[in-house]
This record gives structure tokens, C-alpha cells and sequence, in this order.
């Protein structure tokens, strides 16, 4: 295959960025990897029927109620008033969540996911489902967004090594002319071998080791324990694997 | 000096994410090193007595003519019809550009130096200036936003690598709380032994190599060849070495 014929690989390190991209033919792949697309792809590797992702605590309260599903979400670090669970990807062990319908408010990770609505195809992508996102992409070969969340539209690292790791993994099957995925590149194979020693200097591992969370960090720096790969489907993420469109 | 009393250092990897920074009281260090802020210092240093940094091409042939001026500025990689010269620090040479004005239209750095206007303070930094900047910066105890210019709002990566030359040689005099200054130190110490062959990834290498300016590019990537010090006051960037404040 010549260099002319890969599909475009690019990576948007914010969300304010994401208005650069002509996403219409694009698969987009949502980051936002402390912990909303790690949790995204727990839950439904470990059995949840889909995970509807909205905006705010109130639509999460809402449509919840009207699916009798399963509402989640936080806000500092604690479960928003009004809903059932955390972030956490240990809170959606099988037993608990097999079947269910998982309905979660995230502050940066929905938001992002929202606004990449134009694209083609929408999935989210973590290290727990890595080599899922890889694969799929891969084969489906459609030009790609690697659409990091951040903090509230700053860039951070997790988000920036993951999307890195799947440029990695992806720069010999796309074309890749974005300096930013160059970049992301070159910092994930600095950090790989040790992600959570690179992740102790960034900004959102402070936010977090503060609710004594670095069990769930070292969860969502670790490839493939969640081999789902989350693909919307109208307002749903349900895993393609399981249930091919 | 306590942490907390050290200044903040942010990186601001595009222009677009500039409104994210509180720089009302922070000094804003443009940076686009391929080529506006490489040949602002140049002219400043061989001796001009200002550049204006102007939006558009009109305005130069405008302001340049009201103030007799040297007027310069290119599009798409020649000199831009109705202006006397290009954007390569070589056009301006000690016996050519000594006491006078330079009225300077870029693509990217002169559009994020206007938006920086709110700033308290205003210069611009590249390689041949690293080290008066950084001097500068550690003198003034200001809080700072290193402000990549980019290329259309997307990242890139010489501006990136410069602003991680700044965070390294800054990092212990203030107070780095921001992932992307972490990022921008990372690649700058990857690349730092050889700038030149990092830069031959980099998709504005590509650009500037289609017109025959690799030694424009070596040039902008050496450090401390043009120390001065260019410092907006009212419209013109002036070296504050020569003439402080």
C-alpha cells in the first residue's frame, strides 16, 4: 500500500482543537483515560448491555429513571447527589453490571464525545481496550481522530499517551502528517515502560491521588484487562465485538 | 523560595487554547520559531530599532509607507506582492536593517501576538534568543505563558520544542503545574542533542524544505545567535537590552 493511499491519522490533543478536524469522515475515538473511557470499556467488557453518555447530573437522573438503568457520575471526586455510582472502574464487576444499561455523566470525556457527533464513527479508547480500538481501526480503515479529552480543554499526559501508544501501534498502516501525533508518539515510547512513574508528575494524578485513587490509576494505565471496543450507536455505547453492526 | 511563592509557568501549545490562561498578569513569550520570532530577533539584534508585527499585507504596505519603513512579510513561502522582503533571518543582515523600522507580516505569530494584547507583558522568543529570554523571565518574576504560534491553530512541533527549552532551563525558579509544559520539557530533552534531525519529522519541515530553506531551519534551531530581547511596547517590539524600559 502506498503512502497515498493510507487513510489520515491525527491526533487533537483538546477539545478545543476538535473544530480543526474534518471529522464527517472520520472515526473518532474519544480519550479521556482517568477514568471515563476506562470505565466505559469495563463496564461493557465485563457485560453492561450499553453505556448512554450525557452531559449533566440531571439527564443522567432523568433518563436513568426513564430506562430504569443504572446512573452514574461524580463531581470532585464524590458521587454526584442524585445518582447511584462512581467513576471507578472497580465499581462494575460482571455480577453487578451483566445486562444492565449504564447511564454516565462525566465532566471532560462527555462533553468531547458530544461534540465529535459529526464524525463518521464514534468509539472511546483506553489502555484497559487498547489493542481492541487498534485492531478495529485497523481493519475498518477510515481515516482516524485520536480525540483527547483533557481538563477542562487543557491537554494533559494520559490522554496524550494513550493516543500515543495507538499511533504507535497504527503509523505504518496511515499516513500520519500531524505534529502532534508525532509528538504523542515520542512521549508514550519515553513513558512505556513505566506509565504510572510518568503519570506521577501530571496534573490530573495529583486531582486524583487525593481521593486515594491510584489502584484505579494503575487500572487504567494497564493494556487490555477490558478488551471491549464501545462504538456509538445512536445515543448508546455498545461493544461491536460483541454485538457486530 | 517556597513553591508557593515561585510564579506559575504554563505552555500554551496553540493559539486556540490561549483563552484558557489568565494572562492578564503574565508575561506572554510568542513563539514561532519557523521563522517570525527567529527573524525578529535577528533584525533586533543586527540593530533595527523596532518591528511592528502587523495581521495582514495591507496593513504593512500601509504602516510601512507612513513611517517609511522596511516592509516584509511572505504567503505560502514567497514575498507577498506590494512588500520588499522575505521572512528569512538572513535578509537582514547588520549593514542592511541597522536604525530602522522593520513592519513584519506573518501567518501565525503575528495573529497570536495580537490576541496575547491583554498581557501584562509581551516578547518573543526563539532559539537565537533562548537565553535572553529565559534571563529575562527569571529577572522578572512574572507569572508566564509560553504562547505557541502554530500552524492554523494546530500544534507543532518547533514551537513546542522551544517552549520545553524555556520550562527546562525555568523549572526550578517557578512553579510548574500544567501538563503540557511536562510534555514540552520531555520532547525538548529527547531532541536536544540533535534539534535539527527531530525537526526533519515535523510537518512544517516539509513545508519550508519545498523552498529551499534548510539552512533557514538550521539557523532558527541554534541557540543564543541573536541575544535580544524583543519586548512590545505600545505597537513595536523593541530589544530591551539595548533601550530598558
Amino acid at each position: 500500500m502506498t503512502a497515498e493511499s493510507k487513510p489520515g491519522l491525527w491526533v487533537c490533543l483538546s477539545p478545543a482543537l476538535l473544530p480543526l478536524y474534518d471529522i464527517g469522515h472520520c472515526a473518532v475515538v474519544i480519550i479521556d483515560v482517568l477514568r471515563a473511557t476506562s470505565t466505559i470499556a469495563t463496564a461493557l467488557h465485563h457485560g453492561a448491555s450499553r453505556v448512554i453518555p450525557v452531559a449533566s447530573v440531571e439527564a443522567c437522573i432523568r433518563i436513568g429513571a426513564s430506562l430504569q438503568a443504572i446512573t452514574a457520575g461524580e463531581r470532585d471526586g464524590i458521587i454526584a447527589p442524585g445518582l447511584q455510582q462512581g467513576n471507578s472502574p472497580f465499581e462494575y464487576p460482571p455480577e453487578f453490571i451483566r445486562g444492565k444499561t449504564l447511564v454516565l455523566t462525566t465532566t471532560n470525556g462527555t462533553r468531547l464525545l458530544h461534540m465529535a457527533s459529526g464524525a463518521a464513527e464514534i468509539l472511546t479508547g483506553s489502555f484497559p481496550n487498547l489493542s481492541s480500538v487498534c485492531t478495529y481501526l485497523q481493519e475498518r480503515q477510515l481515516p482516524v481522530v485520536l480525540a483527547c479529552a483533557g481538563w477542562k480543554d487543557r491537554i494533559n499526559l494520559e490522554d496524550t499517551l494513550f493516543a500515543g501508544a495507538v499511533v504507535h501501534r497504527l503509523k505504518n498502516a496511515f499516513q500520519v502528517d500531524c505534529d502532534a501525533a508525532l509528538m504523542a508518539e515520542s512521549l508514550y515510547r519515553q513513558a512505556e515502560q513505566d506509565l504510572f512513574a510518568a503519570i506521577r508528575n501530571a496534573t490530573h494524578f495529583h486531582r486524583l491521588a487525593r481521593f486515594g485513587l491510584e489502584k484505579d490509576i494503575r487500572y487504567c494505565l494497564t493494556a487490555d484487562v477490558a478488551p471491549a471496543l464501545p462504538l456509538l450507536q445512536g445515543e448508546a455505547l455498545v461493544d461491536h465485538q460483541r454485538a457486530p453492526a
